[in-house]
């Protein structure tokens, strides 16, 4: 190589970046496509091709050349732009992390997960834990394993965590769930000691092609751009980059008597998308292109389907159109109908179609379950034994079957453990934005008039924008200019309660 | 690199392939998306993900290790197996020219297939020429500066035929299609002067969902196994295979008012599924992998399209299916109607909606056009003029715009300078074909019963599992045990002009 300088050593490092870019474009799409259109027996066939392309990426991350372009840049640090900077950041990381894992191992592994999406698809259809089993244990121990070369000194659920939001902990999260749990389940009482309100305006007979004329309308009216963010229907709704924010894919499922799941699923993931293509134009093929952590995706994702989307002003504000849409189940209806209905809560088997305040009820049980089986207290095979006790324990409730239980999410066959806790800090986070963002925008006005662009510009100023150029803490401390406070979200919850319960 | 013995260097040698596989399955499957789900201005960014892979198949393909794997083997060539030595043959051969092209120029080619693609498309929509020919102009300029770079002693249009089949040049096909042409026209005049046949039964209102399972049905019935072959829908159907031949998808196009057109579609890129599919396993993951050549391709799509698929027996087949699943526009047709409409005979404007007698002479045409601009005998500003007047020449009919006329085809802006003779040869070959199984097969009574298996056992033990083993030549050869001769394709067309039209 040659000798390095500021200069090439930069160029060379969006070289590699945009490899790196190429490579994980072929391989999100070929998740993608196994996801939405490839045939069933295919699944070992896309196998070979992702352990090539993984190999490859590991090889590429982990080169001399690469590392000592890194370093090179890591030791003039003070000659940088912070976006570069925060590259060599992030890329050092991750090289240090993955030189820590035998490349066979790393391999494996993307091997492993390909395999366990396609034996968890046929066990949760087939209801039957015991063929996925022999799968989640290699899952948990793959992630042991890994946590152990890359932090020993870390205990193996935190690094998990670590993963998806630098700096968490299982501290913070025992408190964070532990204020919720005594907020929440209170909630709960009190709305079961009144009468449960009416939700049948969302039941009906809705075609898929309705469904998915909804769902464009629902894009367009976030303010998602189509020319770069397409749709698919899947069994498991998702959201995915293909190479850069230029494209990005979000799912849906039709269910054929109930348009509002698709709805919601649309606008969640829609969310989602919004922060995807958010990102500054110059972030495009670099690891700073994307969003910055998963619990501050999902504080977007669920700011848009929960706080935009199950508001009252959003309600009148759609629906006109549904009517339209929808005449012979719709025409006697009325928008106030739609906004109870849509914030209905009690408690339920499935967390993606969770009402609003258990949702996080659903998200603690896994977050204590994959915490006691990453930390040895828990035998996978005791999952499904466990799982139906918290169900019970917290919710209330019975689960009939593990289809309904402990097979219903993809995370873990994905190998995604640590995710969970994600989903309900982004909740919180979500609540916590909000109170900023009102002051400065009028927010139920904006969307009253279906004018989603005030809300979207201070999204996409304050967070969309930066990828992965802040942490979770300084995006949330840039935006808000003090901690984290999940009150906000409480008070949030409490108000909704008493709008429709009026408890 | 450790010293070669005939082991290692075999392994080494199945490990490239793998890899290879591996980029291609992504550059595949970028392509695939590009065409059904991608939103539509997501083309460059899948140009910036197709350069960087091609430049690692590129590299690949033509570096240091593998050209001295591929020589040593090449050295030591009576102590391999046939397999391993077609592979090592093919491999040098690529390698070979690869490396007359400079590594810029091949990347900037597979970028501008990428744009010309979707300008192409958008310049169709517009019916718009203009907006197309600089692309058309830099694919053939292109194509002729390759052709000089490989082959300077070659003609450069026999440069592009040697692409899809080797040993094809503009001799043979000036010959091919002179006897096409002296035994077609006169075949068509007959026609024009008795009676036209009634095509109405295959016209009325068919809905997507009812067509896309006409489609299932009908990949099943030709004995497709959907575990491994998939089905979408594009603008243009075509066939693809996805990594190796356990994954090939196929696409077809429901056209509203008219159930035919999906229906042939999906039979005639079934066809390239069942050779796709029918490759022998240990040829997965090797560049033996797939089909031989176009015109063998063809050969097979053409014959399950048209020498099944329009025969009597085929039509008295699958009618009471037809029959059932539109019982309004069906309930009082024959499937004798039914023959008798797909084997109507007339000059149209579109090749891939054209009969089987007429058929080709659209290729024909084509065939003279680029032949000329290759030679540099017409400009591609002409093109539109010179298509025109030879619609004219040989069909009698009048093109009223560019979408209907130069624009139809998707080929040019893919780069497939040299294709399209493929399907006038693979028509030809077929019918030759069909008379060699009928000495041990009884065709007609295996269709009447939708028994395809005889049919598809004598088409893989024949063709299929060979994959690239053979050339096409030595393929007819090991069938036919003669030359190609096209008499027989005469024949069969004379033949069934005379079955239709009496005359």
């Amino acid at each position: 190589m040659k000798e390095l300088t500021i200069e090439n050593a930069k160029n060379e490092l969006m070289a590699i970046q945009q490899k790196l870019a190429a490579y994980e474009h072929a391989m999100a799409i070929l998740q993608y496509d196994g996801a939405t259109a490839a045939p069933k027996e295919t699944a070992a066939n896309r196998g070979v091709s992702l352990s090539v392309l993984s190999e490859e990426v590991y090889k590429l991350s982990t080169s001399d050349d690469t590392v000592e372009i890194l370093e090179f840049l890591d030791l003039n640090k003070e000659k940088l732009d912070a976006k570069t900077n925060r590259m060599v950041y992030l890329m050092l990381k991750d090289l240090r992390e993955m030189k820590k894992i035998p490349m066979k191992e790393y391999v494996a592994y993307q091997q492993l997960l390909v395999e366990a999406d396609d034996v968890w698809h046929r066990a949760k259809e087939a209801s039957d834990f015991e063929m996925f089993r022999p799968l989640l244990e290699q899952l948990f121990e793959t992630n042991k394993r890994f946590a152990h070369y890359v932090s020993p000194e870390k205990d193996a659920y935190d690094y998990c965590l670590n993963q998806y939001e630098e700096g968490l902990n299982k501290k913070t999260l025992d408190e964070f769930f532990g204020k919720l749990r005594e907020n929440i389940v209170p909630l709960l009482k009190k709305i079961s000691a009144v009468p449960q309100v009416d939700d049948s305006v969302r039941f009906g007979s809705f075609s898929d092609k309705k469904q998915e004329e909804l769902a464009y309308y629902l894009m367009k009216t976030i303010g998602l751009d189509l020319g770069h963010v397409g749709l698919s229907t899947t069994e498991h709704p998702f959201t995915i980059s293909l190479g850069s924010h230029h494209d990005v894919r979000i799912t849906t499922k039709y269910v054929p008597d109930d348009f509002v799941c698709s709805m919601y699923s649309v606008i969640h993931e829609g969310g989602h998308a919004l922060y995807d293509t958010g990102s500054a134009e110059d972030l495009a093929y670099t690891v700073l292109d994307g969003g910055t952590a998963m619990s501050i995706h999902e504080s977007q994702s669920r700011f848009y389907e929960n706080i935009i989307g199950r508001s009252r002003a959003f309600c009148n504000y759609v629906f006109p159109f549904l009517q339209q849409l929808f005449p012979a189940e719709l025409k006697d209806r009325t928008a106030d109908e739609l906004y109870i209905a849509v914030n209905k809560a009690e408690p339920s088997l499935i967390r993606t179609e969770a009402d609003e305040l258990t949702y996080s009820l659903h998200v603690m049980i896994r977050y204590e379950l994959e915490k006691r089986v990453m930390a040895g207290e828990l035998e996978v095979k005791d999952l499904p034994k466990e799982w139906n006790k918290l169900y019970k324990e917290y919710l209330g409730i019975d689960v009939p079957d593990d289809k309904h239980g402990v097979l219903q999410d993809s995370h873990w066959s994905g190998g995604l453990i640590g995710y969970f806790p994600s989903y309900a800090l982004g909740n919180a986070y979500g609540a916590q934005f909000l109170s900023k963002m009102k002051e400065t925008v009028d927010v139920d006005a904006c969307i009253e008039k279906g004018d989603f662009e005030p809300i979207n510009k201070w999204n996409r100023e304050n967070i969309w924008q930066y990828g992965r150029l802040y942490t979770p803490a300084e995006i949330l401390n840039r935006v808000l200019g003090t901690d984290f406070n999940a009150d906000y979200y409480i008070a949030y919850l409490t108000e909704k309660v008493k709008d429709i319960y009026g408890v």
